[in-house]
């Protein structure tokens, strides 16, 4: 037992647990949304609120996806079936339209004890599983969709990291590699970091607007097939960080590279419905992949993801979610089920909302105008903001942004310059900028780093979500700050 | 590239992912609470529902600690709060007590833009950690509390899950090992599983009311350490699935265990409300540990973990839960941290409704007295319950059943016959009695094999949830069962 002298004379025991002695995969996790610049934005908001001078009177904050956080809405009908579900007395309340009460009442009727507070079954609630499958069949154009297909997860997250974790297996040379895109969205590596699996590289095509070549598929596919044995290829689309919407094209082309290469596709959707760019429109992997026949829909293995967290919901603290898997191994099945099973269930009232999502108020029923009114507001002011962010960016000399066709990220190349790139100060070069950006100006983004980028080129990631005065100051800011930065490094 | 013909004609590839090709250590998870028993009591209700006849009207589940679906009703003034929360219009309805609405204004007043639907902070809403300081200095009769050593939780499961990751290194005769009783709730060793760690068996005296005797502990350990690196030891208390409320005594011997063999020590006090039996009394391994002096209060690591489902609540539905941590090591803390921003943040309403269960009405509030009311029927109930369990189970020739102190659980020793032990049916002798009395009864209770019991010991676990009159029943149902099955294979 090893002892040392703690100040106050009591012998005081090496602790068991250390940065020495801890699961070292978990030490190679990064994720840099809630990184040290985060953390200092929290700093400067605590000490504007202490009275503390700054260059600025607020802290604008466009670092993470989290739209109720910069003042958007909820959808009015979604919030009145929760209550509803919450504290059934309100269905005797007459001020609830009839519509909220008959989906609350259906909703408590698939929940032990007609309560939101029974844990539901692991896979999700029956009820909206079907809801689910509904739905994606109407997204669809009329491709099945089996409800026993669906698991509701805790947010898109959770369902991401089950299903990495399933496949990874293996060591050394045959250890599994995933691929992933360059830029990501950072849930990706820091999973594959903790899981131990190999992160494999494709790199998005900046030049043609973050487009996915199937030839820079390939080539990283031959690459870390010459190391790792690669069992997975995972698209975000629409996408994090980039904000590119896939071509139809584009997606068959992956699903046919994927079959080839015997590749398990996990296609992350959870910013289907945020389309904005004219001629984009989404593709669902799910779709495609049918429309290609049998050959390739039975047999290509897919997952897709969706969240409640995103789209015209944003509701991210509901953690509400699902995965629909396609051609899964049944023998699998029954162990991803049983996986889940562990953590008993996710969240009841982001299964409900996610039910809502999938099943909102239909034309003729009471709530069914306000509904439309609402969505269409949020999606008609995000579409404004895309567009105001790369009109804004793109006047910038040294900035270069692709058009944000969806998602809620603009992902614009910054030149540094060399003197800033050659400042010994610890920092990566896009670190140091988004750092002193944020001590100069009380605006908060995200360094490219953080995601991937092309080595010698640096990002960073803004989201569109802030109210549109607000992103218009954010905007003409940060074009000042890089006018200076520049001049000043120059 | 591996290809087979289908029925159809269509070629089709050899799935990437297989059960031989899948995660090794995610086979190895085992979940009883969950297994074929609860399978097979879902499938029963279906054929019910359906028509077809049984020698029973209907199933009787106690298999799982989820007590809204038994009937326990949710405490008015929470479910009031979180339709407040999730439906701020609400707050302008005058039928809500203030109390109701001032709780609601509050968490409301600490999410990004005033909605659930943002994502908190990855360790938890800041006001909420603060009522969770509170509430452990109030519980632990002043022994402070530091809320920045509080994270809130998915569930209790959420945050074991996260402790043991962290814990988990090395390989072969260094690999950690984790201390857990047995019996122990299964997620302990799927977790343990899942990480490729190793499960260390300590048993717990069932003829001493399943008390822990530090003579196990040490045999325990010391076999261990010839094969592994043991780390930490885990403890359940109030006991599940065994239904034991450890002494005072008890809980300073295991710390001062802990503390001699440098164990980190995880305390699972989920049914910290839930103790029935008279002499009976929950103490937090926290306040024991301070109690002890700085010798020990200043250097045992110590994580004790809190839940919204179990207690009086019983709101399993909504996730919530928290943590306390006690002398981890500060960079340690750091990863722990950012491990857990990765998923972004704990359910919102969970959260909501943990700082609710922190921080009840207080006297002179308006919700206080029905409150009150409620909590008392429900804790009087489950205790009449405990009592009512423990006695009909004694009357049983080849049934023996420790007094049920506390948590929500009995866990008899039953006499198997000779005859139906040897029996070949692939089963293990307490599957196969407990799928035989579900088949014949509908009464759905979980194997002893699930939790562990000593070789040639034979037990179920059954929950005392069920309402009065349905425990009844349940009870006279095993009782005429066992005799039958005794006489059929004697
Ligand atoms: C591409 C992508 N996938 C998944 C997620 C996870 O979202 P959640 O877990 O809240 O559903 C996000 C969140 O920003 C995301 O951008
Ligand atoms: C001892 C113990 N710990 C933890 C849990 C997990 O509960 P939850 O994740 O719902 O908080 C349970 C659930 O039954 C339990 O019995």
């Amino acid at each position: 037992m090893k002892h040392k002298a703690s100040p106050n004379g009591v012998s005081s025991r090496a602790k068991v647990l250390t940065i020495d002695t801890m699961n070292p995969t978990v030490k190679k996790v990064e994720y840099a949304v809630r990184g040290p610049i985060v953390q200092r934005a929290m700093e400067l908001e605590k000490e504007l609120s202490e009275g503390m001078k700054k260059p600025f009177a607020e802290v604008i904050k466009a670092n993470i996806g989290d739209a109720h956080a910069m003042g958007q809405q909820p959808i009015t009908f979604f919030r009145q079936v929760l209550a509803l579900c919450s504290y059934p007395e309100l269905l005797n309340d007459s001020t609830f339209p009839e519509d909220a009460k008959s989906r609350a009442r259906r909703i408590l009727q698939s929940c032990g004890g007609n309560s939101m507070g029974s844990y539901s079954a692991s896979q999700g609630i029956d009820s909206v599983r079907h809801d689910v499958a509904r739905y994606i069949k109407r997204r669809d154009d009329g491709v099945p969709c089996d409800p026993d297909n669906i698991y509701l997860t805790t947010g898109a997250s959770d369902g991401i990291v089950t299903m990495l974790k399933l496949l990874v297996c293996g060591e050394g040379a045959t250890r599994t590699g995933i691929m992933i895109s360059i830029p990501q969205y950072p849930l990706y590596s820091a999973a594959l970091a903790e899981l131990g699996a190999v992160q494999i590289n494709y790199y998005l095509n900046e030049q043609k607007c973050w487009s996915l070549d199937i030839s820079e598929l390939q080539r990283s596919l031959d690459e870390a097939r010459q190391h790792c044995n690669p069992r997975a290829l995972c698209i975000i689309n629409p996408g994090n960080p980039t904000g590119q919407v896939q071509s139809r094209q584009c997606i068959e082309d992956v699903i046919r590279f994927a079959a080839k290469e015997r590749l398990f596709l996990m296609a992350d959707e959870v910013y289907q419905d945020n389309v904005y760019a004219e001629g984009c429109q989404f593709h669902s992997f799910k779709k495609v992949l049918f429309e290609m026949g049998p050959e390739y829909s039975n047999t290509v293995e897919l997952v897709s993801f969706h969240s409640t967290s995103k789209c015209y919901m944003g509701e991210c603290g509901f953690r509400g979610g699902y995965m629909e898997i396609i051609n899964l191994d049944s023998e699998v099945k029954a162990q991803l089920t049983k996986l889940v099973s562990v953590r008993l269930c996710p969240p009841v009232p982001g299964q409900a909302l996610m039910d809502l999502v999938v099943n909102p108020p239909q034309p003729g029923e009471p709530s069914h105008e306000k509904f439309i009114k609402e969505r269409t507001t949020t999606l008609c002011a995000l579409a404004e903001k895309a567009k105001l962010t790369e009109q804004v960016l793109n006047t910038v000399q040294g900035i270069s942004c692709n058009p944000v066709q969806g998602a809620m990220y603009s992902f614009p190349c910054i030149t540094i310059p060399e003197k800033a790139i050659k400042e010994d100060n610890g920092q990566k070069p896009d670190m140091f900028y988004c750092m002193k950006l944020l001590e100069e100006t009380g605006i908060c983004l995200v360094p490219g780093s953080g995601f991937g980028q092309r080595d010698g080129t640096y990002h960073f990631r803004m989201t569109i979500l802030p109210p549109k005065d607000k992103l218009k100051i954010l905007l003409t800011k940060v074009k000042e700050f890089h006018q200076k930065f520049t001049q000043q490094y120059s």
